[in-house]
């Protein structure tokens, strides 16, 4: 039973689409029914502590798992992971590095979820879908990230507002009439007047997201014959809660994007 | 803050490819480094039942889930899934199809895990790639599936001699040298005459892979007056190991690949 | 002055894309700016009889060199050519196919010139966009041409009105604004008690576009002993301007679509 | 006769890809089986000047016609056009791009040939095949244009040589095997021992190929009350037959490539 009377489906319907060379490659992962799946969980809202966190412990291992990964950006229950510039990750297959990230996030999530929810079984499979985009230079992708955590500021401004509105003991629709039209300004003041709350106090994982890098930090190696700590710089993968907008953080961590250069 | 001057690398940058309509859709998906996972996890070899039998029932939950799946097809650490011909699913969005296809699988390879293997604790997380390849008539799909058929065949067929070998004394190497140039005559004699082992006594699930579908199946839905069974004819997932190749199952099964019309 | 240190510009960035096995493959070309060329070159309106045959000629040495096109549809500045399903030319690739095609009906357009304008130069260089789809099935394919010979239909009933009311004095927005509306039987009218023209009789070329294929048409070869003709079925590669969508054509011409199966 | 129940013919199968933003799109157009075309019209081996000039002429009203080309490199039957980073041009769909590009080019060729064969009829339709390439940045678009001008160097170093054997007395076999595996050097020796030809004298535009481009041109515009010429800096569009792989070039001419930064 030769295979090779039936081996032309492969070869004339199965193509490999590469992804061009010298772009940024992002995959975007994106919970799918995360609103069904966090009431199911009972997610606190407007955030969830503790789901962000696991969100953040699967995109750590997601860098720890490619190396070619420089850096992720993840929001709510959506992550983006930046692959290198020149990765040559799966020759650059655009349906195997898609298909690979998101599956591995995914079985991720499944195995950590106790971790950060000991009390809670998983009732559902929590699933996502997920997108490639290839970006071609330091202004698209630096804008890219941008895009995310400015989408990320705006959701959560409103969010604050709408929950505190909803937990104060209006109904959802009235929260929506409420801040139906409002500025960001008008968000402030309703915090602040109605709540007492500043929005800047909130937590920083809550208003900027979360990146994950690997960062430069100074750790203690050995120690000399006079008990002296002798340090060396390392690379440690880091999640953090900074502006990545602004061009500080990128003039502070040069060498993040540019690796291998 | 508006997100106006970042949005372009939306608009730009990102593109949804729609799969041509009048076409199978297939998701092939398939374990990732499973060689390594399967040994770490002690699978029996050349075939562990149990973890095809996981494999078969995250697949037939993948047929609960997605309606629009109407045929799948497995063997070892991979899986086919068949969208019919005219699917609407995410309107035939390359990425959503594959990534979401993918993602839920993995959810349930690791929520199912406990259930075949109560006793092992997964070590290492579960994860699979994908492809997605269009078919555009009858021929051509039935073809595919033979295609995965025949390569399950002589697949297993070199494996269940190999590990006979092996489990009989010799080396990994010796055994490779034995069954070098072998034809399928002369693996039945190897199998028949060294180890008293008919081929086709083999379990159908290891020779022949397993298919999901909907089928026909007479069920009792009530009695009447009279105390008699009222049947009728009622769909319902069912896992099958029988030849995909020849036509009698495609003739007996005809409704699979035409609902619909 | 060795050219591999360059060559991953090639290797890295062209990508082939090759269409998909077992689809008919067509391309359709569609004149530039013709309005304004049609102007230039004081083109009849609303049809103009030897620019039409221009572009019939210039399908007919299409379907001369390239015999793996088994059939065009041409109206107005456009016209489509149908790769047979299983055609290998030049592999399928995309890029190959269209920019062959496009170029080598441009290049006939401005030789053939001559033959049906001898009183008139070409005063622009005359030029084509193009673009390349795959129709899966018979169906579709059938669908496809209908598609163009109704909107033939559509534009040239609306036009004969038109210019009809033009010539009669209307400016071409009065035109416009008596036609807004109107429907095939409104038009009809309009033809017959304004200008005692009744539409069926206006040349099929202009109603039916034109068809062109390889018709099987009886030749004399050679004469017997007797005197009398020998005669055999030869394919001559005719132009019509019969309706295609009904079935009727298609049921004479079955082997058109069927060549090679 | 409504159209509507064939529109799902282009809804459904008729995909506009675009190109990436902030890409350089090169269209490179290539003639089709032009050994025999050179052939039939007999044009002077290795090189003939008139068809170069011929295909210069089209690459300059190319870029009079399309303003968003803003740099065509030419050699032998081939031609690179390169659109601006930036450009809209048809909102950069592929197909459109490459097909208007390929189309334009061959209309062009056919017009002006008498001016460059004013006693040559043309005897066969010359067409083209084309494709679209984007590269992403500075780099790796002057490495494209580099790797074609070693092309033209390699293949014109080689040819002239050919050609002299040829003329010489040898046949084309023997002129083959005196080249064989010669570097260089032999190359350059062979030409000017055997032929007393020093092969850096032989026509620039042979040797490097041909650039067209919008350069910088000091021109009277008009005269100042005393008779003196006022001059301004105006772009006009040049052929240059001058090193594009060195950094020379480019540096005379940043502008080229930066236009509307």
């Amino acid at each position: 039973m030769a295979n090779s009377e039936y081996e032309y489906v492969k070869r004339e319907f199965e193509f490999d689409r590469r992804l061009p060379a010298s772009n940024w490659i992002v995959v975007r992962i994106d919970g799918c029914h995360f609103h069904r799946f966090s009431k199911i969980h009972a997610f606190e809202k407007p955030n969830d502590e503790n789901a962000l966190r696991l969100m953040n412990a699967c995109a750590t291992s997601m860098l720890e798992k490619f190396p070619d990964i420089v850096f992720a950006y993840g929001v709510s229950d959506e992550y983006s992971f930046v692959f290198r510039e020149e990765t040559e990750f799966y020759q650059r297959r655009e349906s195997k590095i898609l298909s690979l990230c998101v599956s591995y996030f995914t079985s991720l999530y499944g195995m950590k979820w106790k971790d950060f929810f000991p009390n809670k079984d998983l009732r559902e499979p929590p699933y996502f879908d997920g997108r490639v985009v290839c970006y071609p230079n330091m202004k698209t992708i630096h804008d890219y990230l941008a895009w995310r955590q400015v989408d990320c500021h705006i959701n959560n401004h409103y969010n604050t507002c709408f929950w505190m509105l909803v937990k104060s003991g209006k109904t959802e629709k009235e929260a929506q009439q409420t801040l139906k039209g409002t500025f960001s300004k008008d968000k402030n003041e309703l915090l602040s007047q109605q709540f007492q709350v500043n929005y800047e106090d909130e937590p920083a994982m809550f208003r900027k997201g979360s990146s994950v890098y690997r960062d430069k930090v100074e750790t203690k190696v050995k120690t000399d014959d006079y008990g002296n700590p002798i340090k060396r710089i390392r690379l440690a993968i880091t999640v953090s809660n900074l502006d990545i907008i602004g061009p500080e953080f990128w003039e502070k961590h040069q060498y993040i994007l540019q690796e291998g250069k």
